[in-house]
């Protein structure tokens, strides 16, 4: 077997071994045995249980990162259609892959300053690409269009944070697709953004009375 | 000094060395200096490091979701305004006490399963309250109103996760107050929310050409 293909089956196992187990729980006894490998060359290939961890983490952020950035430039409409394109890749991603998601998610945070790093550029790069879908949405939205850089940067926040939460509510609903939540979500934050567009807006006013 | 205010003293210290240095990073010994208080003192209150930290986590959880649950209550009024004071409060909380902040998000699902469980029961709390506005937001919606139980719980995770997502926005625009970031907040998601209940509807649309 190829040493790329051998690699491709040990990080497959240790995915699902590491979203099971979490980082100290996981040994890389119960990696190679579940990927029918000498330990020792599990060590050859990926040197130690943080390099086999980093090399995990590092493919399963580059295939999110490069889903979402492909649906999101192929589908080459409208900013919005680019959006939900992006969107709809990004849950499918977590629905299809969720041990790729367990690991990036929530274990990483937790280990040394050089993998949360490789995280928190992961996600500044699909914020990026958000932040232009939704510039490039005002921007349509013409001369009338009253948000700012700023604005679409809040945006942009908000929008990746409830996808980030999102997650766990489709965890919780293992019969709702990825097209569902993609929808409901552009609904919410995508209506709410052109109404505010066309001068609509929220104020907390308080009842006269009372 | 009686004990109670000692204690209050050194978890207000703890708290800015826990969020300036990490849990790991952090020193006894330097609490108990900036606190002004011996070691064997800090000890004798709080136990260990670990103790020092859990003490440190449920004062401000508890503060945390004591100001969004008073605000939310106290307001009295429709559910948009009750869901409004309740995000206002969570956002000038954020503002006045980032290390508090950083301390319960950032670091806490590092440590112990002791821990992830208290941080997560009090986010758990604060969905809660949430649900039950939106809940009620939708029911005010009148007869007409489509949406269920499920696309409350939706918007709730939608909104959590974005306002959790919004501090990292709020860090990088001091110059923002509390009351804009909410103000934007509610007119992202209640606006759209409303919309979405008058039977508005955002749908992946090709253009006929191209």
């Amino acid at each position: 077997m190829p040493r790329r293909e051998r690699e491709r089956q040990i990080l497959d196992v240790a995915i699902q071994v590491f979203a099971k187990r979490g980082y100290h729980g996981a040994s890389v006894d119960e990696i190679a045995e579940s990927a029918g490998i000498s330990k020792p060359m599990v060590y050859l290939y990926l040197d130690s249980k943080e390099g086999l961890f980093l090399a995990c983490l590092r493919r399963e952020a580059d295939r999110l990162v490069g889903a979402f950035q492909g649906a999101a430039t192929a589908s080459g409409a409208s900013p919005e259609l680019r959006l939900h394109a992006g969107l709809l890749a990004f849950f499918a991603f977590v629905s299809e892959h969720r041990d790729s998601w367990v690991v990036l998610h929530r274990q990483a945070s937790e280990l040394s300053e050089a993998i949360a790093a490789a995280v928190a550029e992961a996600r500044r790069a699909v914020m990026a690409e958000v932040a232009d879908l939704v510039r490039a949405g005002i921007a349509e939205g013409g001369p009338t269009a009253q948000l700012t850089d700023e604005d679409a940067d809040f945006v942009t926040h908000a929008l990746v944070g409830a996808a980030d939460s999102l997650t766990d509510w489709m965890a919780r609903h293992p019969d709702q697709s990825p097209e569902g939540v993609t929808l409901r979500l552009m609904n919410m934050v995508w209506v709410g953004m052109g109404r505010v567009l066309e001068g609509e807006a929220w104020k907390p006013v308080t009842p006269l009375t009372g």
